[in-house]
């Protein structure tokens, strides 16, 4: 997506097209019920769906997960015909039978945006309970070395699609260094969501012995994807807040922060580095 | 907030306290009814949900907020007594008579995170129409020059309170360069929101003539915050998205991208430059 800017440097001034990060709505529909608007990146548009619905405790399981299909006929055609055509800035999940829906309020928990996981949650400590699985018993050993060189990887493989500056990107990658899947966005939460629903839709859940890698911050939301997901370990290329960390403790989670260089802070889980 | 770390750095371990960005709900109510929860640093709470409030549309004169206050008896105390003490994670705004609410399905179109603006609106053309104001005429103009001074300035003020390297930043400069306000947040929607209810409890709406400078990345949401406030320009350490230009542009916004060192992209309202 290009868009005109007149560049300033010091005295001189150029105009030039400039590629700019997408961001555009997309509307979560469960069973043609509105769940969420989120701000997203297109692309990946189904693993982000349904990473959003494993962050927030509607399912576990590929088995869980019917269909997800783009709704038609969201906007007006430009060519003044009247006819409707497809955004494909709406999607609905359809979930298996017998899959509980979440309970009351179902609209109100679900509200979200770019950076969204606790939205209209009545209470923080509801969050902290729901996941399916402990991460607490994982044995995974995490080498220090490995952890080290993931960083570098996400941002090759990261350059292929970036060029625009704007993207979050989160990486799943076994103990050993291996990327399993990358996604970006700009919402780094979306970012995030779309991994965990990528592995959904792959039947990998959940991701025991993994390590997500994000290129931000660690916050209570992100943290609370990685544990609804079962991922093990959490690694950030920046900070994390108190109440990432607070929350890792309690789960079980190793918390790494400031991956950078050859060095790491550890918050939590310290036992799992060899 | 502190926090012990296991620091590594190259084949050195070492345990050392760290401070934290303070993360923490917040519950803002309007007129004792839920309206969000959001992720945030506490302090400027106040500031916060006024914000939050006129970036939503509910409010853009001081005189239309009768009260902030927070709830009490929200938490069991830890002696065991039994009593409700309080976290002051709760905070009911109460309206001026006449003021009118918003209108229907108000939970769920408040609820929000972190880094939340549009959360489950119906649509994204509602948000665009919502301002009380117009920044379109707005004639200020904008010196490259005091421009690329304001990042510094910025970063000078944040590190007196931010050790974390984990606070997002917001600040309101007038055109020649002056600080106005400065807030920080564990998301940068909170920040933007605490320097809009800074200046709403002030009695300074519509902030004409003023510049935002955002420490991260501009996107739609912050964007429509700033129209919201009657700010004409917004300008970003990093990158803006496709929707934020989008919209700066249908708003008669000058959005600036990339402000580093002497040089930066204008993206839209470049007539405003000197």
């Amino acid at each position: 997506m290009s868009r005109p800017v007149l560049r300033i440097e010091g005295g001189r001034r150029g105009s030039r097209p400039e590629t700019l990060a997408a961001e555009e709505p997309l509307e979560i529909r469960l069973g043609d019920r509105a769940l969420a608007v989120t701000m997203r990146t297109p692309g990946h548009d189904f693993d982000l769906a349904a990473g959003f619905l494993v962050s927030e405790g509607v399912i576990h399981q590929t088995a869980q997960l019917r269909s997800l299909r783009y709704c038609g006929g969201q906007a007006e055609a430009v060519d003044g015909s009247g006819e409707r055509v497809n955004t494909y800035n709406v999607l609905n999940a359809v979930l298996a039978p017998g899959t509980a829906l979440p309970e009351v309020g179902l609209e109100r928990n679900f509200t979200t945006t770019s950076a969204c996981g606790v939205c209209g949650k009545a209470s923080i400590d509801a969050i902290r309970t729901e996941a399916a699985w402990s991460v607490d018993a994982d044995p995974v050993r995490l080498d220090p070395t490995e952890l080290t060189a993931m960083p570098d990887r996400l941002r090759a493989e990261q350059s292929v699609f970036d060029r625009t500056g704007g993207l979050h990107a989160a990486g799943l990658f076994t103990a050993d260094g291996h990327l399993l899947c990358l996604r970006e966005d700009v919402g780094r939460h979306n970012a995030v969501d779309k991994v965990v629903g990528w592995a959904l839709r792959d039947d990998r859940l959940p991701l025991r012995s993994t390590v997500l890698l994000v290129s931000g911050r660690a916050s209570f939301e992100l943290t609370q994807k990685a544990l609804m997901a079962g991922i093990p370990a959490l690694a950030a290329i920046s900070a994390p807040s108190s109440l990432a960390v607070d929350l890792a403790r309690e789960g079980g989670l190793t918390l790494i922060g400031f991956l950078r260089g050859s060095a790491m802070n550890v918050y939590t889980g310290s036992e799992r580095l060899v």
